[in-house]
């Protein structure tokens, strides 16, 4: 298998002052591949540090992509780390790329400054890959005493994403790759450990070939991935498909989608299916419910509206609900969150609206609604339904279990009804 | 100055199913403590693989910290690679940690399995760190052969986090540390380039002690880090002082805050300060600006509430505004704008409302209001304000950018009247 290493570059990195997402994103495209990321390496913007590390995995490993350190001021130093590291002794102006950085000047209004023109200038010994959404090209060297291959991509993640297309074609085109066989399945609503043991003896029933991973996340759920490594390929696919068909037999519709699919992404497609439109009354999820079903593009469609009525009077003002309710029961409770989801399918004509009311934290929970507590409805024509959750997270992972619960509860109230 | 390296386990890292936040969390709070890490390695859920790695990286540093690996599934190994690397011989049940699990389950009303118990097993070798977070336990292991100290932590981040403390601690108690000196000083309005350009004959006069850097990001705006490693403590702090007071002198009210100061903490603080209350109305950010604000603890003491008014429908029904406006001018108008942040005022009876409307795309988009447009307002009493903004990011990025020059109007209106 063919194998890659991913260096960062930024002390950003190091000091934990940004998260690095691109190794994520690049794994995913790589393995795609077939190609195995077998290091992921993190380094600071030193030029000696820079050089050192890639003479060594451009040793170690056939392909090395780098990110970062591209940008127009002088704590970016990896071109000059590059231009030494590649033997080649002189920089040229792209006029390509120039021209896309004028562009963007006009477009932003701001004037052509050496700083932004000089972000053109690339060593002689590369291949320019156009940056189209930024000013800081990219760059392909085939470091051929190594017989590796190098890329050098902006830091900015969509800037490098756009150029990802680019680079698996230059890889493709000078490297034969094997095989990698994943399948994903994605469940929610029930724990790792009781989704692991419901699922203990399937699992020890798996042949050797398979290797399976559980990926909690608070958004998604737990998505389960089988893996198969090299090998004939009909086979590796025939044996993933059957286990495949197992898990939907053992595990029902905890299963709510496959691959990248997410809570957001399956009901929008059920809803479209549908022509279903949907509304949103949230309280302590503080407009993240509607945040994420706007999230897809062409949400408008099936989303008409939310109201995030974080007060008890925004309640009453905005949606309309019956003030006595939030006198009798209280905000967070199973009437206050039903009549929310009411009155937003009323007030936003919708054909489905979903509430959620309850305690984020870190303050506001008493002993009968601790933090952690959720009331989520879903209203549908004569209809409404409610449940409640209680979970044990801070105020951030709270809001993001409650959004994702209040997700899947209309889900589940789609898929029966 | 001490070093520390940091390991993320797991295959999901190397395939890119996850995003590595840990290793961001875990660098800024060791270099707090003057330790700079050097190195973050991800390496993947193979036993050989996890014990070469840890042996080698043991040898190179004082300071190792593990995440992942520790769940409660048959992928997580790091457990039983530690008990290997550490020499032990045998795990015990940790009563304690056991203890937690127990709770856990009976709150999340889920029986205890043996998987579940498993969890409190730990190496003999190792002093426990309790995660009360979580079922799997972190654990503390001083590698005497190599004057190194190991720390395994679980890869949840919120349990990680909680641990944190306990790790700082048990690192002062065993390291004399070194000082490091960060100030961070966060803008927003002003493009990176634009910002060098305007920065660059003060960045020349810098002293060689000093380094700079600038952190772009979209929700943010760009930080500029200056860093001085070692040496004496108060001139390190003079120096910074005075150059970040020329900085100050430098922008003006570019600059709004310092250190994880961020536009919605910011906001929140003026607005505190000030007794007064806002609202939200919001078409193509869908929920991301009341979001945003109420990501704060306490937020409810300023927010009340946010109307998401996808639909034009929406905004004449939840919000009253005049459909001849929309009519007139469309959706996304200066006219629309300001008449959603007055309408919005009026209905959620605040000091202040904000409005956006947009083109996130990557469709609706028309040569006058090209994807990436955005009209915002602020309304007070007995004015309203209104600007107009094109970014030429995605989706995503567009939806980033349009909520931060939101929030960012907002504080230049407060702060200039």
């Amino acid at each position: 298998m063919i194998e890659a290493c991913i260096c960062t570059i930024g002390d950003e990195i190091l000091i934990g002052q940004i998260v690095d997402t691109n190794s994520a994103y690049i794994s995913k495209e790589l393995n795609k591949m077939g190609i195995k990321v077998s290091s992921i390496i993190s380094i600071g913007d030193n030029i000696q540090e820079i050089i050192n590390t890639l003479a060594d995995v451009t040793e170690k490993y056939p392909i090395v992509i780098t990110t970062g350190g591209l940008g127009p001021t002088k704590d970016d130093i990896t071109k000059n780390a590059l231009l030494i590291l590649s033997g080649s002794d002189e920089m040229y102006l792209d006029n390509e790329q120039l021209g896309v950085i004028k562009d963007i000047c006009t477009k932003r209004g701001i004037e052509l400054s050496d700083l932004n023109r000089d972000q053109a200038l690339v060593p002689k010994s590369c291949s320019v890959l156009i940056n189209r959404k930024g000013t800081a090209p990219g760059m392909f060297f085939k470091i051929s005493s190594r017989n590796s291959l190098l890329f050098s991509l902006p830091g900015v993640p969509y800037e490098m994403e756009a150029l990802m297309p680019k680079v698996s074609e230059l890889i493709e085109k000078n490297i034969k790759t094997e095989q990698i066989i994943h399948k994903t399945i994605v469940t929610f609503g029930v724990a790792e450990s009781m989704l692991a043991t419901i699922l203990n003896d399937w699992e020890s029933s798996l042949p050797p070939q398979i290797k399976l991973a559980y990926l909690p996340n608070p958004a998604i759920g737990i998505r389960l991935r089988m893996s198969v490594y090299g090998g004939d390929k009909s086979n590796a696919i025939a044996l993933i498909n059957r286990y495949t068909n197992e898990l939907y037999g053992l595990l029902g519709d905890i299963i709510y989608g496959e691959s990248d699919d997410t809570l957001e992404s399956t009901l929008f497609k059920s809803l479209i299916n549908e022509s279903k439109s949907l509304s949103v009354a949230e309280s302590c999820t503080g407009g993240r419910i509607s945040s994420i079903l706007t999230s897809i593009s062409g949400s408008s469609q099936i989303f008409k509206g939310g109201a995030v009525v974080y007060s008890n009077e925004s309640k009453v003002a905005i949606l309309g609900v019956n003030s006595k309710i939030i006198e009798d029961y209280g905000a967070v409770s199973k009437e206050c969150a039903e009549e929310m989801a009411i009155k937003a399918r009323e007030v936003f004509k919708t054909d489905y609206a979903i509430s959620a009311t309850g305690v984020a934290g870190p303050t506001g929970g008493t002993a009968e609604k601790p933090v952690g507590t959720i009331w989520i409805a879903v209203a549908g024509e004569g209809f409404v339904l409610s449940k409640k959750n209680v979970f044990t997270g801070d105020r951030e992972i709270n809001t993001i279990r409650f959004s994702s619960e209040a997700l899947n509860f209309l889900r589940l109230v789609l898929k029966r009804s």
